[in-house]
């Protein structure tokens, strides 16, 4: 296994993500090939000690920064961490490709570079979910890739969706359901009311609207919405999540005795802190172009970075990028979209 | 101030609607007239003492459920307590109507029997949300009315709702936001970058895109969003608010130690839930109908209904309907939009 990781992506580049990629390659015993400024990594991985381990370096002499406009910077820059990277997921010198970058970037770049798998209209930006169903999560997207969709889209998001929660989180018969201002059918914008029917006539195990409420609350297991919609739902449940704790340890601070409940509770509150936490899963499956990437969080570090790497193997052990392929042709409704 | 409410509406009506109602008018002195089925609630009132205060009866024979059809229902009931409780405000017999009925149902109603003011193009349903400006809270809309939009029907959202933050939540030149799925400007779907220009043209206070995380954390005071955005933020926002907390609860009852930081944290928890609990303020402003219309959470309990009855005293105090009826002339780029 080895993965292809882009040195010079996120906030706390390439410090923490040197960090993380070596812990995955003695945690986990994996190859992984950082990939970006020779000079730079080298100078992080001399703080740690590699000896044993499977790390490689790979020049690449420029980056595409976080605030830069995406399609525009992976034009400019042939020679960008990302689009090397990439390169070399698409040569099969590595298994999968990890970035924390600019995730528009990364999107562009993988278009560019690996393309979309045949008969995928759109690629979408996958999360993993907190939310009480068996396995503790929902697969939920797209939540960036594709601000506007047409039914198919959503539909074929849903195939990728639920092939992913099949093969990587486990699920036999993923639960799928669209996120609707209701329950009801009939309830929707007008994509949702086109979306649904192609759900219902699909091989897929349709299970209805999910309200904004019942996506933490287990409703489904892959959960399917717009990219807009989806990036606005995975934002506020970090705002909503972080302001509930910020606000309730002020609250906790502010009276001795509540202080003392505080020092008490803290087992309590770190465990719920976990189930929140980004970190643990590390990354944003990109399904439907041809090739593994995984987006991890811009303010991933070492530990986000090291789950990302983790995640891009699993999902290369586990065929998604096959599945999704031959998948394609399993999902009735699907089979009659032609190739855009 | 002579509210009128339905007594019919919402999942613990008549029982709890009359209680709050009776709340109402006794704790804020205002004349309450109670629309409904006259012996159920008669029935519910006789549990009460009503002596000294202004409650009134007045007779609807039929009732729109919760789960009929909006338009359907409205349309076959002519004698429901939601069309006849805001003929009286057509009559100029009531101030204002509350309902914690079904919330098509109310829109559908006031569409028909108060009309859109002259130049609104879709009212609104909007609501009160917990963030971290100085005030507390944002106002955020359109929250279901429409989940198809326009541009021009964002921007006379956030004219409606910039005059509400100004006259009811009592924010001078409130910030106005559209969500977005990046903060960056030229982020978003279609509808936001044609919004976008729109709402720079106007004499709104526009500070740009809000991403969903920046709802809680006080951005704006006044934050527009199509219909069907706002309803998965505002559900969500329930949802995560719910399962952080619950889970939270099971954490700390699951060990002895937290079990006792629990009980000393009580008071922080309970102010934290104050502070999310929609029964506080007790209703949603319908914008943009000739009358002032305010609706219930379905969920309604005694507190909520008599809040609610509050919120629609004070929307009728501080001149809301005249002020968007003036003030669509004072915004500029509104001047030249057209009435349907």
């Amino acid at each position: 296994m080895r993965i292809a990781v882009d040195a010079m992506g996120g906030d706390h580049a390439p410090a923490l993500v040197v960090t993380g990629a070596v812990q995955a390659a003695r945690d986990l015993g994996m190859q992984v090939i950082l990939v970006g400024r020779q000079e730079a990594i080298q100078a992080e991985l001399a703080k740690h000690d590699t000896s044993g381990l499977q790390v490689a370096v790979h020049h690449a002499s420029q980056v595409i920064e976080m605030d830069e406009h995406p399609a525009a910077a992976v034009k400019a820059k042939k020679d960008s961490s990302m689009t090397v990277g990439l390169d070399l997921v698409k040569r099969g010198e590595a298994d999968a490709f990890f970035t924390a970058g600019n995730s528009g970037g990364a999107l562009a770049a993988a278009l560019f570079r690996l393309g979309r798998i045949r008969g995928i209209l759109r690629p979408s930006i996958s999360t993993i979910f907190p939310s009480l169903t068996p396995s503790g999560f929902c697969f939920l997207l797209d939540i960036g890739a594709n601000a506007d969709c047409k039914p198919d889209y959503l539909l074929q998001f849903a195939m990728m969706g639920s092939i992913y929660a099949e093969r990587v989180l486990g699920v036999t018969t993923p639960r799928v359901a669209i996120v609707s201002n209701g329950e009801e059918e009939g309830k929707g914008n007008q994509l949702v009311q086109e979306t649904v029917p192609l759900l219902r006539a699909s091989k897929l195990n349709f299970v209805g609207n999910a309200e904004g409420k019942d996506i933490p609350w287990g409703l489904a297991d892959v959960v399917v919405t717009d990219g807009f919609t989806g990036n606005v739902i995975v934002k506020l449940a970090e705002g909503v999540s972080r302001l509930i704790l910020d606000v309730l340890k002020q609250e906790l601070m502010s009276r001795p005795v509540t202080k003392v409940g505080a020092l008490l509770s803290k087992p309590a509150f770190n465990s719920v802190k976990r189930r929140l936490d980004y970190r643990e899963y590390g990354g944003a499956p990109l399904l439907g172009v041809d090739g593994v990437v995984i987006i991890g969080h811009g303010r991933s570090d070492a530990m986000a970075i090291r789950n990302g790497v983790r995640l891009a193997a699993q999902t290369v052990e586990n065929g998604v990028l096959d599945a999704i392929k031959h998948g394609l042709a399993g999902y009735q409704a699907l089979a009659e979209t032609p190739p855009e």
